[in-house]
């Protein structure tokens, strides 16, 4: 996913010595000095550790990104009453195991070094975590029906899946994807809503008493989405190399998230019973609008461009909430346990089209003689190669979902029950609550033939011991 | 624990031009090369985003500040045990709006080009959450009593009168206020207890029963606690551009908050019965610190002045919670539910003393020639700006209140009634709890052969309310 | 708000070089004005603020470790049921203190002036912080059995032990520990379980009713896990100033902890009965990969020798958890709460001695010419110290502990009773949970003339049901 790069002189300048790599091109000053301490950088004292990423500018954008998948994912996750071990567990697992797989693919695809051995720096960890976050998204249309095996193999295909598909999209076909509306959000909603179709549940209705939130588990999901929503510029300009790419990336997404919140607000209070706001528009919706600008944020998409987009996908997401999730599930038998229909799969599309059509819309005397650069074909073929990629996504996703999903109905892998689903019970030591009221129950029964006050008393002052 | 280094040329050159706009500045060398790449860059390349600010230095500064306003400032007001959502919730979306609008004004006022347009750079975006911090802040003393609908109009005029303030004290009377003592804490603190005022609800004892916290939302406050506390030396000196500055402003930030830690459990400690510790404190007098330096920060207030800075504010900020603000609420006819008086009020205007007073005691000696025009005036004529800045915010703060406040007070805002405050009920789609208790009624009604229904009815009533 | 800029020579060399203490070295352009400059900065514009490491690069790396300091340590240990408050507050309180006092300790030893001024820098803030994971570490052996007092008490000690013990391993042995293996966890672990030893309770399963955690303290123990494992690559990398072995430190610990995961599920999963997984495992030892390459992240440990260090550490932690630390409690009276034996003591030990090998065992070939300077000895006498450095963190750790414990055991300090451990009530005001069910109180007796016991069973079992 390292974007082409047309490096200029002022590139140096802004990005002095970034990164290495960059000594390859021509230096008007310092040049052979620079390039000689680099040589022996590079030579002896890095062995096997490719540093030019992993440095002051990127990291912070990097942990940023980091953040985002393990206690964004996660916390927004465990919105469920009696899955928030396995949303935020589970999550864990599959972006540990997830991220070392996705290193050793990537690896393959993109950092292999002439002498077979694969460079590992910050790019490719923030290229792992993007991997990740497919998977994820596929998870969360999952979630509480699969056992941790399946979400194994759900992420060893889905990471080598996102790897192929990555590499045409990027290297062959040549499209722009910064934030990966396409190659993230696009691909792991439909490999995920695939499976999903796939391992349908005609009767999970018996796990509906567990199939919703309590009060606490939904401030938990807030954790999830708020870190989201703020690390959201980070993810989508993260491996935007280019500097002045890189800020409008920042930029357009924070505004479009800022105005998707106001919609989502607007839309879920008008469309519930007597007006009241759904955490789970908030908690979802108010982040479409980062998926939707994952594309064009590098290009010059204009605030107000940014804002649109925000602002629209702010009212599709939480519609889909209301409306496409129940029609999915009741016609089209797929159960997407945390919406992501809604959250990934359309604005992820929308993302692509947006890219699509500010790409073919693009002019030098807008991006500037050295800013057009940032494409690598004349703007309408590569709105052209843009929408190619969205289809290409789109195949993978589903393709690959069907494929997988084959797999894990394979009865092999130890998935709960229907009625079983969205428990942490099968797979978790559940701590037992409230021990303490089995000791007065046994009290009470002795002696309640001639009860007395003190002892109900004592009850309630059992009653009155936090319960959480 | 600081490892030996071999500096080389290339470092240097790595390190050498980290920011490509003080290139401004004469160079002996690579000048002329440099200034060409910046000004067609500046041209050429960036149309509307202005990029001075957005980057390396400055985004993880914002990051940091972001932080705070989503999930400091949003966390630290779930400590309700009813209100978590509308905690959370409704900060989220006034922040969301709240920057947008921020964007506007503080353009309008700060950043208009000469062709009419906004740039929009990492500045803006620092200075829009800043804005919003104050309407934030603002909102702690109406939490739980006031409809979104009246949090929409309060961070409407709150960013207005924010902006103008701001021009004000900034650009005309030419204070200094880098963490925004007067300028965020003293204005929002006061503009908030204002509309409290405005909005004083006699019969607010019918809601007593919610306003208090259960134990897992006093646990989720200090998410909000700590992020705020964390991350406060980064708002102090998110803007304070001069290097010495910010790094004065980041030090002592972070010795008042760590002073203020230790006063703050000495005096909670002391002044509850049976020497216990009061959650209400630790989560807020424990920040007190921070309002405290603001305006000082980055001024020469030496480590133990900011320690003596924190320490007193630890001790007056608890006091505050024990005495004040009961007097408050009986004599003065302010509701303040977070207790805002506390933690802004009170520290903001000693924030704003100890400004003025560490400005008017500046000499040459200490801060060196160069260092001494942080000012604008001689020290003594600059303590003087600084202490009528304090006014002006103060100014701000209740007249804009009392304004906005009779704005509010027409009864068409769909405010909660007097028994429904502190409540998500009425605004939010609240998750039943423990809907299994229903299955046990049916087998309650077996039993129940001398049972009285009212009872029964009761009793599972007050099951279906959330216990956490 | 944007503060006027007076940007001056000593200003581009402030930016320049970013961190004066590289000017030390001949540079072989601008060196003589940049020292000119520098000087003058030193002795005018800086008066007691040292500025030398707070600055961009670091900054960032400082709010990590910051962010794991106390929302990491903090949470972790609010897995209690009932400590959930002790849990973070105390260790809000102990760092607050800890990093004022290891800032005055660590200014003896290491940052002192010629003048007798201790000079205050960002390096000192980390070693501040994690002079205070020292005494965390240790607190975690003790949560929920001794007073805050105490807590001040075993800080004030543990911080100055921490002090000597660096400044013997760091200055006058030269070992290496840039991620503390040794210095921090080693020393932190066994100075924590020697005071467990020491504070023995014969009669602590007086409390075994609380020390246990509830579904939501589980959750919110996950927050300081996942900020912790996040950030791990920070803490190790924090102090290693050198460009390279910051960047192999990071990768290294990213690896370490990704694989330590994967490990630590499969174990969890094979030795609990079901196959289930327990949360105290997912808390605790996942972490562990981080704690066992923290002497060797900075050396070229490479990625497989990672790798292998985070598998082997899964396995063992949590084993550890299984077995050790029941045998500690049962056979050698040391009881641990968290069971930092199995996640700071052991891992802390193996990373001692991974580095000591690691070391030994380093060319010129593979660190090339400047590299190795990295050490300070040659590879087989650099092995030895290390080895040495391992014995000296034991010895204080242990020595210390038996010190501190016999003071803690003087009768004075206000401890909690045998049957009043984990639980927050002897020190916190507690909110009343749940007072709705006062009133049925009433109720309830009224109408007991005619009470059944099936129905007070109903009432009872229903309180057995989670609440939260």
């Amino acid at each position: 996913m390292v974007l082409p790069f047309v490096y200029t002189q002022q590139d140096f300048i802004t990005d002095v010595c970034r990164s290495g790599d960059k000594l390859a091109t021509p230096l008007t000053a310092f040049d052979s000095a620079m390039r000689a301490g680099w040589t022996d950088r590079m030579e002896k004292g890095l062995f096997r550790y490719h540093l030019r990423g992993l440095e002051t500018r990127i990291l912070p954008g990097f942990q940023d990104v980091h953040v985002m998948i393990f206690v964004g994912f996660g916390f927004l996750m465990t919105f469920l009453k009696r899955y928030s071990f396995g949303g935020v567990g589970f999550n864990f697992l599959i972006a540990a195991f997830g991220l070392q797989w996705a290193l050793l693919m990537q690896g393959w695809f993109h950092h292999l070094g002439d002498d077979g051995k694969i460079t590992i720096n910050v790019y490719g960890m923030i290229n792992a975590d993007f991997c990740v976050a497919g998977c994820l998204i596929a998870y969360g249309a999952l979630l509480g029906k699969v056992s941790p095996v399946q979400l194994m193999v759900l992420t060893l295909f889905g990471v080598t899946l996102f790897a192929v598909e990555e590499y045409i999209i990027l290297n062959l076909i040549k499209a722009k994807d910064a934030g990966g509306s396409m190659v993230i959000h696009t691909f792991g909603a439909y490999y995920g809503l695939a499976i999903s179709w796939m391992l349908y549940r005609p009767n999970l209705d018996q796990s509906s008493r567990l199939q919703r939130s309590v009060y606490h588990s939904d401030v938990f999901a807030m954790i999830g989405t708020l870190f989201l929503w703020m690390f959201w510029p980070s993810f989508n300009s993260a491996i935007t190399e280019h500097g002045d790419g890189q800020h409008r990336a920042a930029i357009n997404t924070y505004l479009s998230l800022a105005s998707t919140v106001l919609t989502t607000v607007a839309v879920s209070s008008v469309f519930q019973k007597h007006g009241k706001l759904d955490m789970v528009h908030i908690q979802n919706s108010t982040l479409a609008g980062g998926v939707a600008v994952g594309t064009a944020a590098e290009f010059m998409l204009m605030p107000y461009g940014s804002l649109i987009v925000g602002f629209c996908c702010g009212i599709l997401s939480t519609l889909g909430y209301v409306y496409i999730t129940p029609f999915l599930e009741k016609h089209m038998k797929i159960q997407d346990t945390c919406g992501i229909h809604n959250l990934h799969a359309m604005p992820g599309v929308i993302g692509g089209i947006v890219g699509a059509i500010t790409a073919a819309a693009a002019t030098e005397s807008v991006y500037g003689a050295k800013g057009i650069h940032l494409f690598d074909f004349p703007p309408a073929k590569q709105g052209g190669h843009q929408a190619g990629a969205l289809c290409v996504a789109l195949c993978f996703g589903i393709g690959g979902g069907i494929l997988v999903g084959a797999i894990l109905r394979l009865p092999i892998w130890g998935d709960p029950a229907d009625d079983n689903c969205f428990d942490d019970e099968p797979y978790w030591e559940v701590p037992e609550e409230d021990e303490e009221s089995v000791p007065p129950v046994l009290q009470y029964n002795n002696h309640m033939r001639n009860k007395d006050v003190a002892e109900s008393n004592f009850t309630m002052e059992s009653d009155t011991r936090p319960r959480a």
